[in-house]
This record gives structure tokens, C-alpha cells and sequence, in this order.
């Protein structure tokens, strides 16, 4: 089975593809000065942009790794999530609470997605 | 290949199935007043009637990531953990520190398992 | 579809074989005293062992989530990262901050891998 990688650069592919699942890399915003609901949307902009590189989209997410620099602002990140996901495809999901990269990044997301 | 989707409500999916793969969600305990290991147990019993809805078990699992809201407790969730797992089937498996969905809420619990 | 399991003892596999994917258990240093390079580096060889003993290497790596005690350190463990990975094959990848078993575990490390 061979494997496709989709913008690899630095110290990671954007998306890995193999049988079938398409691996995308841990996500964050570029615009830091957004809070939680600005980050998370910009985020699954990304998302859509990478699942559509690799020949697929939202409807097909497998399962979706969310974490929160303060957990409390989990119902902003649901605000944006809910206006972005599938409602009839929804994935299997966690979101916990970690420091992520730089004080000012909110929220970082990790998805798997059928292809 | 196709998708199925289990107890899909609100944010996401119970688990999902593609390929072979079940995803299940991040799974917690509804008894916020138990013990870690009290809640790893109930988590444990979730987790054995989502795998059932799609049609497979423990002895199938392939991995696991926990979270603890406190890593000093990871002894007492092992307790729990080693009275529920196949040990002739042991997944791989991660157990690190985050701050959960609410300060009661002390362990969380993701798998995979092939069906 | 068969599951090989590798190194099974305590709690957990080592890694777990389905369906041409190997998933790898959270890996962690032995030597405790080593800064977060020298950790990072010791947990990396330790996956090249793990993926020749399930018969693959780490050019066909799928995905990686790193665990930093202190997310601060993670050009220290990005030091070791690129000396050791196959840059013509990086996987997708997320770090992401985590208090870890003990105080002085820097770092651990959880991939998946094709076979």
C-alpha cells in the first residue's frame, strides 16, 4: 500500500495518506490576536483547505483530536465547530486542555479522515 | 470504502467505523463523585457497550490514550484498568496529564479497535 | 484481518499490527537524568527498535503526537526530531504540552506507522 504526502516541510507532512485514512498534522491558527471561536474557525478553514489537497473532505472525518490551552473555552470552540462540521457525519472526537505552542495559541486541532 | 457512524448526537460521533477501524470517542464517567478509579471502571463499561453497538470487544483493541486530570493517579486508574483489559490482547496505550471538561471530571479514555 | 501484538507485558503493547498500519505505544526515556534532546533522541531509537521488531521502519512513519512536559523546550526536542527523521518521508505531527509520569519524563512520544 503506498503512502502520499501532502505539503511536507520542516518537520512534518500537512496530511499523510494511506489505505484509505488521510493523517492530518496537528493544526493552529495564524492569527493569534482571535480568541477561541476566531481560532477555531481559521483552523477548520485549514482543515477544509488539507482534506481538499489530499482528494477528500469533512463529510468523511473519522475522528478529531481537539485541545484547549484553558478548557473552560470549550463551548467557543464548539460555537465554531458546530457552524463547521457535518451534522449527518459527525467523527468521533476528544477535547482536553494542554499548553500548546506560544501563550497566545488557544486551541490546536488533529484530524483523521476517510478518503 | 463506506462509514458507519454510532450514536452520533450533539458534537460528535459515540465511535465511528471505516476500513475495519472502530474510532471511539473520548470517553468520561457520568459519577463525577467516584474515585479515579471508580471512574476509569465506569468509562471502561461505556467503552464495552460502544464497541458492542459496532459490533466488536476488548480483545480487539489496538490503542489507547488517557488522560488524567492528575498523572500522580495513574496507578489507581491502572488498577481499573488491568481488572477490564484482555491481558492476552493488550493495546498500545499513552497516559499523560490534562486539565479535563470539568475539575470533577479526573480520567478520559479514547481507543481504537479493529473489528 | 489479523492483530499481531509485539511486546506485550504490564499494562500495554509495545505496538499492535492491523490491517498494514503498526500502532506504537507511548514511549519514554530510561535515562531520566538526559535534558529534553537527549530524552527525545533515546525514545526515538527505541521506536526504530520497536518498528523493525513489527518489520517496518520509520520512512513509512503515518503520524506522531510529542508530549513536552514544558512546550517551551520543543526546539530541543525539534533538534533531535531532524536528525533522526526520514525528511523525504515526515509524518503528520502534533507537540503538545502534558505533565508526564514523573517529574523529570520530558518527553514521550506515540506514533503510528505502515508497514
Amino acid at each position: 500500500m503506498s503512502i502520499k504526502r501532502y505539503k511536507s516541510s520542516g518537520h512534518l507532512s500537512a496530511a499523510v495518506e494511506h489505505n484509505g485514512v488521510v493523517y492530518v498534522a496537528g493544526m493552529t491558527a495564524a492569527d493569534r490576536s482571535a480568541p477561541v471561536k476566531g481560532q477555531t474557525a481559521e483552523i477548520l478553514k485549514k482543515i477544509d483547505a488539507t482534506l481538499a489537497l489530499a482528494g477528500t473532505d469533512k463529510s468523511k472525518l473519522l475522528s478529531a483530536t481537539i485541545w484547549l490551552s484553558d478548557i473552560r473555552t470549550r463551548e467557543q470552540m464548539n460555537e465554531a465547530w458546530m457552524e463547521w462540521v457535518d451534522r449527518n457525519n459527525l467523527p468521533a472526537r476528544a477535547s482536553i486542555e494542554s499548553r500548546l505552542g506560544t501563550a497566545d495559541c488557544l486551541v490546536e486541532i488533529m484530524v483523521t479522515c476517510a478518503k
